[in-house]
C-alpha cells in the first residue's frame, strides 16, 4: 500500500484531520539516529531539515532556502507540495493549518519530537478552532513497516584520563545547583548532558559520541533511562557511582509518579509528551537562566583543558598533512571535494584515541563555498586550480573535539580577494587579541570580528563562535558570540573565532580556531579575561593583503605561525616539517612611500 | 511642634505603622521641583537621592555611596538613624520594614511617588506580614506647613521653527503606533515625552525646560491634564490641534473613568496611584519593548538636526571661549571650581535663544574629577596649577540641548597621566569612527571604546553614552551605549560617547562629544550607519602620547581639528580665532626607530 494512503488509513480510524511529522529526535539533538527520519522515508525528501503535513485530501513539506533545490527534486513526482519558507506568500505549516483545519478537529503529532515550545506556538496559531491534540502515539509506527530499530550500538566507558571527574563528583555538584534553586528534581532530556554526567560515551548517533538517554536526578536518587544493554558491561560501576539504571521507555511513567516537590529542566528541550507527564502536584520551575548541566559542563577543568590541548595537536597535524597533500597536487583538477573529506578522515584515522569526525566536513570549491553550510555529499564538484577552496572540518578525540577552517589559495587570486580574505584575517585577529573584564559576555565581542568587513560595507549572516563540547557535541551552549550571546565569559569556556566572508555563488572564505577563555590579569578595576588559542595550523599568508594589516596584527600572525612550527614540528617527518616551515614563515609589513 | 511629631500624629490618627518618604516626583524625572522635597524637609538631608521611613519609634534614612558624608554631616544631631546603602550588614529599607512592621500593620506613602516596579518589590519583601497599603494622601501635605506650591512659571511654546514638526503630526504618529499595538488609549507619564507631543516648554524644574503634566490619548481625542494657567496664552492653538485642557489633578479621576478598551502606558514611568485608578475592565498592555512616544521621539528629523548642529556650534563657541579663559590665567589658584561654572553659564547668556544650563556643571580639578558625578556646589576648591582638570557641562538652547565633557592640563603631566588620557580618546574616537549594520545596538559597540583600557587591565565603571533630548532631558532613552543598551541604531538617533578613565582620588580623566547616527552605505549586505559628531570643540592635545596613537588616529584627530576650527573660526574675535589655531594644530606621528 502507498505510504500516504496507509497513514490516511490511521488518521481516519483515530479522527485525527491533520498529521504533522518533525526531522527531530526525542532529544532536540542536532543530528539523528535513522529511527527518527520517518519524515525523510515518507515523503522521499532527505535533507537535515523540514516539516511534513498531511491531511485528507493534501500532503505538504515545508523548507528552507538550503534545500529548496534538493526538495524539488527529491519531490517531483509525489503528491507533496514543497512550500519554501520564507519566501513571500508562502504560508508557514502553522498557518497551513490554521486554514485547513476544521472547526473543532484533530491535530496528530509524535509528541515525543515536539518541544513545548513549539506546541505552544502551534496552539498559539489554532486558538481560534478548538482543536483537540494526539501526541501520544507516533503514527508512523505503524505505517513504516520497515521502520529502523533505536541504534543498538553498545555504549563505552569515557574512562577517567578522559573524563578527568568522576561521575559521581559531577553528581554532587548538580544536586549542589539543584539545592540553589530549590529544585528537588532534575530532568536531563539532553543526550550530551547525560554524556557529561555519567562519563558514558556511545555511538547512536552520527558525529556526536552520545546515546539516548534520560536522566532524573532527585536530592538523594539519580535515575538513568536507558537501552541497558549497551551499558551492561559497566553498569555495576554505574550502580556503585549512584546511578539507578531504568529502560529507556520507563521515562514517562517514571515523571508521571513523581511524588511532588520543585522539578526542574531545560525548558528549551523538553518534548510535549514529558512536559504532559508531570503530575500537578509539582512545581515546575523553568525560570533559570541556563540549565544547570549546560552551565556546569561550559567551563573546562584544568585537567580537561591539558588533553584538549594534546587533541588541537593531533588535530593540527591531520590539518598540516592535508593543506600540504593539498598544495602539492601536480593536477588539483584530479581531486573531488569527497576526496579530500576522506582524506582527513584517514589522516585521522592514524592519530590515537580517534572516535569519529566531529561533524560533515565541509570541502568547498569556488562559489560553492559562498554556502556557509555546503555539503558535498560523498564526491561533490571537482577543485579547480583558481581562486580559494575552503575546509571547515573537526573530529572527535577521546581527548578532545575540534573544529578548524582554512580557506587556501588554489589558484591565482584577485586583489579584492585578497582584501576580503584579509579583512576576515583581522577580524579572527581582533578577537582572539580581545582582553575584556569578567562579566563580558559574547554579544560585546562580536563587533570586534566583524568592525573590518563593516567598515567597508560588508558582512557575514551568521555567529562569529559558538561553544564546543569535549568529546561531545561540536556546538554547545551557553557561551556564543553573536547578538544572542548573553552568558558572561568564565576561565575554561572555550568558543569558535570564525569571521567570514562570502560573495554569492563566487567565493567563500571563513578562518576559524577554537579559543578558550584565560585569565589575562587581575588589577585593582577586576579580573581581565582574554583567550588561547588551541588550534596550531598555518593560517594561507599567499592570500594576504599585507598592506592594510598593521605592524601589531603582523607581529601576532607571525608569532602565532612560529608557535604552530615550533608545536607541530616534533610530530611530523622531515618533508613535512619542510612543508610546514615554508607555510609559517613570517610574513613583512609593506611598506608605503607615498 | 517637631515634624517627626507631627507627622506620628498623624500616622497614629490613620493606624499607620510606618510611613515611607521618597525623593522623586510623580512623572519619574530626574530633576524635581520644590514642592517634592518633603524627603529633605524633614530629614535635613538635602542629597539628591535617599529615602526615609518613620516608624513610632524610629526615623532612618538610607542614601548611597555618593552621600555618605554629606549625610552623616546634614543628620547629626537629628533623630535620623544613617543606613548607608550597599555596605556590609546594612538592610535595605524594605528589609528594615519586614523586620519592623508587625503582622497585620499599615504601610503608608504617597502613591504618586512610587513606581509600580518599586511597589511590587516592596509587596514581595512583605508578602509574609499581610501589610495594607494607604497609598492614597500624602501625609506631607498636612505636615509640612510651608510646602512651596507646585511650580507656577508660565509654560511656552517651543516655536515651530525649533519644534519642526507641528503637535498634530506628532499626535498622528502615536495613533497610528497605538493602532499598530491594539491600544484604545495610551497614558503618557514622562515630562518630556507630553513636552515633545505638544511642542510645550517649561520652567517648572531645574536644567530640564518641561511642565508638570499628564496626557492621555486615545483614538479621537487627546487630553492633557496640566496647570491651565501655564498655558492659557497659546491655549487656543492647543485646542485647535485637538487637545483637550484638564487640571493637573483631574489624572485619576479621568483614568477611572475610562470605559473599558486597551491602555498603554511606559511600565517604568507609571506611577501607584495611576495604575490603581485603572478600573478592572479596562485591559492594561505593557508589553511594548519600549513607550511609544520614547521610541517615536528618539531619533531627530532632518530639521531638528539641522537646528541641533547649530546649537551645538553656539556650545562650541562657549567652550573655547571657557578653555581661553582658563589656559591663560596667569595664577589659576585664584579660582575656585565654582568660578568655571558660572563662567560658562555666563558665556551662554551671550548665545541666542539660550534657556538655562542642561545639568549641574561638573568643573573637578584633581583627585574630584575621579567621582564621576562630582558637583562642587557653587564654589568648590580652588584649582590648582596640576594635572588635570575635567569640566562636564551642556545647555538647554531652544535648538538642541548639548553635553560635553573635556579633561584639560592644568599643569604638569606625568607618562601614566598621558598615556590613560590617551587610551581614553583611542576609545572616544573607535566609538566615534564605527560603521555598523542597521540593527546593531549599544550593547555591541561599547567595547569599542573601552578595548584599548581592558587591553592594559584599566576600565570606567559606568556607561560609555547615553541618548540626548532636544530641548528637553539631557539623558533619554531608548538607545544607550552600556551593557544594556538593546536597541537598535536608527538614523537620527543621538547618544554621548564619553569614555573615561579615573584613579580613586587622584585624578579622572572623560573626554565626551554627542554623536548622530548617521547612514553611510548601502551594500549589498545591508544599509550600514555610523556617528556624525555634533560637537566641535578642542581636545587637549598637550596631553596626548602620541606614540601610542595609530597614523589612523592621528589623521582623524587631526581632521576634527581642522574642521573644529573652520567651523567656529566666524564666530570668534581675531584673539579667540589665534587661540583656537594654536589649540587645534595638527599633531605628529612619533617615529619610533628600533
Amino acid at each position: 500500500m502507498n505510504k500516504l494512503v496507509s497513514l490516511r488509513t490511521l488518521m481516519k480510524e483515530k479522527n485525527i484531520d491533520a498529521y504533522v511529522i518533525y526531522s527531530g529526535d526525542a532529544h532536540g539533538s542536532s543530528y539523528v539516529a535513522d529511527y527518527w527520519k520517518s519524515r525523510a522515508w515518507l515523503s522521499g525528501f532527505t535533507g537535515s531539515s523540514g516539516t511534513v503535513v498531511v491531511t485528507e485530501t493534501h500532503a505538504g513539506l515545508w523548507t528552507d532556502g538550503r534545500y529548496f533545490v534538493q526538495a524539488e527534486a527529491e519531490l517531483s513526482g509525489t503528491e507533496f507540495t514543497l512550500y519554501k519558507m520564507d519566501m513571500p506568500d508562502v504560508p508557514t505549516y502553522k498557518e497551513f493549518l490554521a486554514e485547513n483545519l476544521p472547526q473543532g478537529g484533530k491535530l496528530g503529532f509524535d509528541g515525543r519530537v515536539v518541544g513545548v515550545k513549539e506546541f505552544n506556538k502551534i496552539k498559539d496559531a489554532l486558538e481560534d478552532k478548538a482543536i483537540s491534540y494526539a501526541y501520544g502515539e507516533d503514527l508512523m509506527d505503524k505505517v513504516w513497516k520497515d521502520r529502523p530499530s533505536l541504534p543498538t550500538e553498545p555504549a563505552f566507558e569515557h574512562e577517567p584520563r578522559f573524563a578527568c571527574t568522576p561521575a559521581s563528583e559531577k553528581l554532587g555538584a548538580v544536586r549542589r545547583e539543584m539545592a540553589e534553586h530549590g529544585a528537588t528534581s532534575y530532568l536531563v532530556t539532553a543526550m550530551d548532558g547525560i554524556a557529561w554526567l555519567t562519563n558514558i560515551r556511545g555511538r547512536d548517533i552520527a558525529f556526536t559520541p552520545v546515546v539516548y538517554a534520560y536522566a532524573v536526578i532527585t536530592t538523594d536518587t539519580a535515575h538513568i533511562f536507558i537501552d541497558r544493554n549497551k551499558v551492561a558491561p559497566f553498569a555495576t560501576k554505574l550502580t556503585a557511582q549512584g546511578f539507578t539504571l531504568h529502560d529507556y521507555d520507563e521515562i514517562v511513567g517514571f515523571l508521571a509518579s513523581l511524588p511532588g516537590g520543585t522539578l526542574v529542566y531545560d525548558p528549551g528541550r523538553i518534548n510535549v509528551l514529558l512536559s504532559e507527564a508531570v503530575p500537578s502536584n509539582v512545581t515546575v520551575e523553568t525560570d533559570l537562566d541556563t540549565d544547570i548541566i549546560t552551565m556546569l559542563k561550559a567551563p573546562r577543568t584544568p585537567a580537561e583543558l591539558a588533553n584538549i590541548r594534546y587533541a588541537f595537536l593531533k588535530e593540527g597535524t591531520v590539518l598540516v598533512r592535508c593543506l600540504k597533500w593539498l598544495k602539492e597536487q601536480k593536477d588539483i583538477t584530479e581531486l573531488t571535494e569527497g576526496d579530500v573529506v576522506r582524506k582527513l578522515t584517514s589522516l585521522r584515522e592514524l592519530e590515537a584515541d580517534f572516535v569519529s569526525d566531529g561533524f560533515s566536513t565541509i570541502v568547498a570549491i569556488g562559489g560553492n563555498a559562498s554556502q556557509a553550510h555546503y555539503s558535498s555529499g560523498p564526491v561533490g564538484d571537482k577543485l579547480k586550480p583558481e581562486g580559494f577552496l575552503l575546509i571547515d572540518t573537526g573530529a572527535q578525540y577521546l581527548d578532545g573535539t575540534t573544529d578548524t577552517t582554512r580557506t587556501i589559495a588554489v589558484g591565482p587570486l584577485t586583489p579584492e580577494m585578497k582584501r576580503h580574505y584579509t579583512l576576515v584575517l583581522k577580524g579572527y585577529m581582533r578577537l582572539a587579541r580581545a582582553v575584556f573584564p569578567k562579566g563580558t559576555a559574547g554579544v560585546q565581542l562580536d563587533v570586534l570580528a566583524r568592525a573590518a568587513l563593516w567598515a567597508e560595507g560588508l558582512d557575514y549572516r551568521h555567529g562569529t563562535g559558538h561553544g564546543i563540547g569535549y568529546c561531545l557535541a561540536v556546538h554547545e551552549g551557553p557561551q556564543g558570540v553573536h547578538k544572542k550571546g548573553k552568558v558572561a565569559f568564565e576561565p575554561g569556556m572555550m568558543i569558535s573565532n570564525e569571521p567570514a566572508f562570502y560573495v554569492d555563488g563566487v567565493y567563500g572564505i571563513r578562518t576559524e580556531n577554537i579559543e578558550v577563555v584565560t585569565k589575562k590579569a587581575e588589577t585593582e578595576y577586576g579580573e581581565f579575561y582574554g583567550f588561547e588559542t588551541l588550534m596550531y595550523c598555518p593560517i594561507d599568508t599567499t592570500a594576504i593583503d599585507a598592506s592594510i594589516l598593521t605592524q601589531d596584527e603582523i607581529d601576532y600572525l607571525n608569532a602565532y605561525h612560529a608557535k604552530t612550527y615550533e608545536m607541530l614540528a616534533p610530530r611530523l617527518n622531515d618533508d613535512e616539517r619542510a612543508w610546514l616551515k615554508e607555510a609559517t614563515k613570517a610574513i613583512n609589513a609593506v611598506l608605503v612611500f607615498s
